[in-house]
């Protein structure tokens, strides 16, 4: 039974998002190859919330690589000299384009995805980017995930010898709301999860980033309360 | 004077393509930030070739990043397991995709260039990919080139704030006879150059991969030895 699945590539940041895109590729029946990146962030408590999220969910593999991304600057997220902005409520949050964004960071990760896509032989690649709570940040975007899927389809042998890749960012259009709405329908425990920024020394949000307020509002509107998050 | 010039971002490898491809964004008036991989490829001495390259031009800054590649398997340049193919002549190399392949390296590459070009305030990457000499890598055809120039004007805050990103390609509907000609015209010392898959302890090229054939007959057709080769 379990050899007539197909193998999916699934980015797993150790988020609420990616854990539930991850859900969503169990429920359709794929086998679970999760990728990860060590890539100079400071919030490396998400990778071992990725371990246990791949774990809980029985990842075929997961592989967690070191990347140099921070080498390159110009986020809040690898330099230690920009602070992340904080905020006390989600009304604070501007529509620019934030400090957090790191430069072309889904364009890195994807591309690691379809180099493993083709090493697997696999046709599809998971990706829980979403475009409406995360404000202005350009590649998480549905024409830029069109684009890097047309550009894939020339990118590798595979492509070639005529296969099709798919990238499915099947949470792009939602919500948090909606999301963790999905999430908690199929299973996942969003405890595992960690989106913060900038997470206390135990690993737990700060409450005050962006991702904290957005997350915070969505089990908020599911009429709970964050697992994952510091009692106040 | 300096001032006034344009940044690019130029990935080098420290074969004969790359160093050629900087020879022309030089001539273009850029200011040259090239940038190289340790990505777990047996023939580890382009990278000190990449930096002597980088210093004969003057580059800005050189950057060599460390990722992840050979993790993910599948290609006879990461993985000691799979031998590079040998042949004694040109005309023995095939035409469909080889082992040396390295699944989705150049859009791996690519996307690096393009996150350095986003901090760097950079409009201008240069790569020196060739679709005629390099029998069926995907990732080296026009068209793949096109593909990710679409998908990199979606991707970051630059192409958000109306900046246009070009990626250039200068070599890739050259033989490897007109880019030695070209890169002998700009003063390239090739002698600084190594193309080869495997090479000798010595840092010089095998000269049986397909690379090495490739090059031995370019410098044949500009009746001239190839520098960087070892004496026969």
């Amino acid at each position: 039974m379990k050899n007539s699945k197909k193998p999916a590539v699934v980015l797993l940041s150790g988020g609420l998002d990616s854990a539930t895109c991850m859900a969503i590729a169990r429920e359709q029946g794929f086998l679970l190859y999760a990728i990860s990146f060590r890539y100079g962030q400071r919030h490396r408590v998400e990778l071992e919330k990725a371990t246990l999220v791949a774990q809980s969910f029985q990842a075929e593999k997961h592989v967690i690589l070191d990347i140099d991304l921070g080498k390159l600057g110009g986020s809040a997220l690898t330099d230690s000299s920009i602070d992340v902005p904080k905020h006390e409520s989600v009304d604070e949050i501007g529509s620019e384009i934030p400090l957090t964004y790191v430069p072309a960071r889904n364009t890195v990760f994807l591309s690691y995805a379809l180099a493993w896509a083709e090493v697997l032989g696999s046709n599809d690649i998971f990706v829980g980017v979403n475009a409406l709570d995360y404000s202005g940040y350009p590649d998480c975007r549905p024409e830029y995930i069109d684009a890097f899927e047309v550009m894939a389809n020339l990118a590798t042998k595979r492509s070639v010898e005529g296969e099709r890749l798919r990238i499915h960012a099947p949470l792009i259009h939602w919500s948090k709301e909606e999301i963790i709405r999905k999430g908690l329908e199929l299973g996942v425990d969003y405890s595992l999860t960690s989106s913060c920024y900038d997470p206390l020394p135990s690993g737990l949000g700060c409450g005050h980033c962006d991702s904290c307020l957005l997350r915070e509002r969505g089990f908020r509107q599911n009429s709970m309360l964050d697992p994952a998050r510091a009692p106040r």
